[in-house]
């Protein structure tokens, strides 16, 4: 095994948009007890350490229904990230000539799997820019959706520069302009949002929406969910086939979602360290008002970053957000290229930022980042204010 | 969180084929340490815990290539478990108007996504019969072949049962009548063989091979892999799209095979832990001498559990191997359903088995389960003599 090369020094890790670390300890230490004392398979024997690994799972589902505000848990598929449920999502509803409008500030593993549908023919995909903050207008976005349109892709926020896209009124705007039966679905990507700011997917009218668990979701890495309103799972295509515990005499995946998107042995253990992270991050509240609280802190700790960037000078924000909403952004330096200036604040004062183009292929042009990309800097609810003060202090080391 | 239902109780954990328990304390506890220091996401920083995720995943594909004696460690690809690993590879071959050649004995993780295909009119497949002890013949598969043969599909040992199938006379008669160029693609799903019986993909003639982590493979959950040999690496399809840390400008998945497989954040929590239950579980021994006495003791353990079932009067042995490698075994019992069976030697005498068709679709008629399934009995290397006697006499007051 590699050895850590840097066992003992100190970090400074701004990097949460990529995965939350640290992990709540309950995480950890519920993932590692699932896995010496239980560890069973789920929902494919009869014995009780089994059916007790059944239970986690039907809790967790609950659990992210509320987080979401959606109806049922039912509507929730679990997936080993968030691409992959991503992936599940588009596959499994879209139909030959649909028609998807999408926007420039998506990841990739929303515009490559799109892009790949309309390579094959399959679809055709009108990619709707977004201005210099990488935010894109309603308007234009509406304009975009012809007969022909299916779906509307559109991220709650991007993972580039933290800046939140107007999915509220999106959602309404569908709503109000179209019959419920004739709406184009409404697609979100919460890669970067899920357990930081409230969403609804009831009040924004949103038909289907992924996410990670590792990120805002406070879980471990493996873990990730889909949601799907009801009305669609008749329509709903699975792309992953093998085996789900039911129905084992046929050929088929069984017909009802989410068991029809779940092929293949479970993870309990993450999953069971997922429930418990969920649970304890928002304690005794209710997940709205958790994250309500966690939206003004998210707010706060943006505020307090943007304020120290912008006081550099040699120090360029891309893309700054007019709304600071998440502690993400992407910055350049003159002179020395983000990749350097990653592997310098490491080496040098102990500080992991990410430097390139954070798999978002369209959104940089937008933003007028560098051709080698951004360095990116990401907070989360452990940051603190000391940790933003020394990398204030190493980025003016940086620019002189 | 739901309770454990039984925190204290004995446990006769008989369930291996399912996911092995315990895993190696090692592999907990890698895990555990890697996510509280370290957590990096791979790959896609500058920084140097990010670099030391990707030294850690570069290891674990040079050991599993070196358990399979596949040539290149750039011919195993990364996945979440081993139904993701054969999906990937399945959907990444098979081109229009392929015909493909399987067993009657796969697991729904094959004929699954096959049927998919064909249904779809995008192959034609031919399922083999298989004996009554769920063993495929070398003559008729291969007569099953046509030109139009793309891929002979046959799993290297069944779940229900533990039957080895012929995959090493089939590999290497198939590289005897095919010129390299024009020979069917082999593809086998090793998913009960992996760590627990050689298998090599060189001397084999394996092309497309797969497999869990966290069954032979000492690993934790969430883990598998998929072998593809390296000249059909040009010709590879990827099916899941997103991010992957490379070419991150473009709208399509980078060209090279693994990373064209790898879309997403990868678990390296869980892949850390894999690689340490690996290297722990060889010692310092190669894989093939590991593998070899494995596959000994793995006889041994077979034979007994046999003998324990045979012995019993009352207990059907269904499918019985004529020659026993693998310690899993399916029963029935006179006048008993499976499940009721199952669940009373959970309750009653703390033993854990499964029942129910094991996500196995075709099998049961051609060893003649009764229509509900069967008990299997599966046992790890870690399963002791007193607990196989302690399920003989479970068993033989059952059929009292």
């Amino acid at each position: 095994m590699p050895s850590d090369p840097t066992p003992d020094r100190q970090r400074i890790y701004l990097d949460h948009a990529a995965t939350r670390f640290p992990k709540p300890q309950i995480v950890l230490d519920t993932m590692h007890s699932f896995s010496q004392h239980s560890e069973a398979a789920m929902g494919r024997g009869a014995y009780r350490s089994s059916q007790h690994a059944g239970a986690i799972v039907a809790q967790l589902r609950r659990e992210i229904a509320q987080w979401i505000a959606a109806e049922n848990a039912q509507e929730i598929s679990l997936h080993s990230n968030c691409t992959t449920a991503l992936n599940a999502g588009i596959f499994g509803i879209l139909g030959d000539s649909d028609h998807v409008v999408t926007t420039a500030a998506e990841h990739n593993s929303v515009l490559r799997p799109l892009h790949h549908l309309e390579t094959l023919g399959r679809i055709q995909l009108t990619v709707v820019p977004v201005d210099r903050t990488g935010r894109v207008a309603v308007g234009p976005l509406l304009a975009a959706i012809t007969p022909a349109t299916r779906m509307v892709a559109v991220m709650h926020a991007a993972n580039v520069n933290g800046v939140v896209q107007p999915i509220d009124e999106i959602g309404r705007a569908l709503a109000d302009r179209y019959p419920a039966d004739a709406k184009p679905l409404l697609l979100s990507d919460t890669a970067q949002t899920f357990g930081h700011l409230p969403i609804s997917v009831d009040q924004s009218h949103i038909d289907l929406l992924a996410a990670p668990g590792h990120k805002g979701g406070s879980g471990p890495l493996g873990t990730g969910f889909l949601y799907v309103r009801r009305r669609l799972h008749s329509q709903l295509r699975p792309s992953l086939f093998g085996g789900t515990g039911t129905h084992s005499e046929s050929l088929q995946m069984p017909a009802e979602y989410p068991s029809s998107f779940e092929a293949g042995n479970m993870n309990v253990p993450a999953l069971a360290g997922w429930l418990a992270g969920l649970q304890e991050t928002r304690q005794q509240a209710s997940p709205l008002q958790h994250l309500t609280a966690s939206a003004d802190e998210s707010q706060h700790l943006a505020a307090d970053l943007y304020k120290r960037l912008d006081a550099i000078s040699g120090v360029r924000v891309i893309g700054r957000p007019k709304d600071l909403q998440l502690p993400i952004a992407s910055i350049a330096i003159d002179g020395l290229p983000a990749s350097d200036a990653a592997m310098i604040l490491d080496s040098e004062f102990g500080i992991e930022v990410r430097s390139g183009l954070h798999c978002a292929a369209l959104i940089h042009q937008a933003i007028d980042s560098p051709p080698d990309g951004t360095l990116r800097i990401s907070c989360g609810s452990t940051t603190r204010r000391d940790e933003l003060d020394q990398l204030a202090a190493a980025l003016t080391e940086l620019c002189r």
